[in-house]
């Protein structure tokens, strides 16, 4: 005999199976919406099975996009001469809020990770280097995560890069702005000061 | 120009919507279904759709259930003599999930909350009076949370059913197993000495 409802269950185990959601997160969630109205309900799963729709990878930069080319790629007024190569589409969603860069991107779709089974061919590198090779590009931003697979795949993407006369350059590491000195891991903290810039 | 694609977008404000989940998490959940198979988003969806499809609420005990009565207040094992009072479904799980309590339950849906708008007409209490004036029940247990609300419906719910001469109880305040005396609060404290047992 079951507690819960064989539907709230199902969609409990739904939630529990996204990334950092446990179950009494799913549990909670699953409860509030029994409360929400039937029309709130519509919206969101209608929301989940809309996501896809109209949604492109644009053959460019392989970013996700509402049309091929995507906004980025069109926009006349980008600087096409710096791409800044990127893990994720949220990873371009957070530097484009930024402001601080007027360039085109270039999503991998993941990292390097041998022990996930992912190596160089299963992300869009074979494209970034096509892209490269058209020769309107001057600098080539590594703006990969500051992990282990992320530095791992920055490097193997210099070295690819490195004989096409293309200035190469990594986003900087260092203390978060707000951190603090005192809490910061050895390795941050390294970087903060091989890092240095002149005042 | 927007740098998310509107589909992409409706989703991350519903998940946004949700209790607990802020605008990043509601970011990161909506772009890993990005990566999911179809079925899997059809299967999540639909669980959001059918989430209410077969739930009714039992008219004995107030809780979700998927048939009326509901399998808790139909299972002729259980101890028709006693009443725990919760207030929500999920709180008929977790007590459930103990495996010490045999008696039946039933669910206020909610509490007493004056700064929210809910008043006692608001939750399934005259319900519950009807059923202990039936004329079965020993025990009623009342296990609100622990809050200002949950206390202040416990009260309630306790003055109402007085002249009713039912034995009254209410689930015991303490420290929490595991927990540390040093860092309890001192209301806590407070009642773990008030309830002490003989040992």
């Amino acid at each position: 005999m079951r507690v819960i409802p064989q539907n709230v269950q199902k969609l409990i185990d739904e939630f529990a199976s996204l990334p950092g959601i446990g179950p009494k997160t799913a549990q909670r969630l699953t409860f509030y919406l029994l409360r929400s109205s039937d029309k709130d309900l519509g919206e969101f799963g209608s929301a989940i099975l809309d996501l896809k729709k109209d949604i492109v990878t644009c053959s460019t930069c392989s970013n996700i996009a509402e049309s091929d080319p995507c906004h980025i790629c069109d926009d006349q007024r980008r600087e096409k001469t710096s791409i800044c190569v990127v893990e994720e589409p949220l990873d371009v969603v957070a530097i484009e809020k930024t402001g601080k860069f007027q360039g085109l991107y270039h999503v991998l779709g993941g990292v390097i990770s041998p022990i996930e089974g992912v190596g160089p061919d299963d992300l869009f590198i074979r494209e970034l280097v096509s892209r490269l090779k058209e020769g309107n590009t001057e600098e080539i931003i590594l703006a990969t995560n500051p992990s282990v697979e992320g530095e791992a795949t920055a490097l193997y993407i210099q070295k690819l890069v490195n004989p096409l006369d293309i200035k190469i350059t990594r986003i900087a590491r260092g203390l978060p702005v707000g951190g603090d000195l005192e809490y910061a891991d050895e390795v941050t903290l390294s970087r903060a000061i091989e890092g240095r810039l002149d005042y």
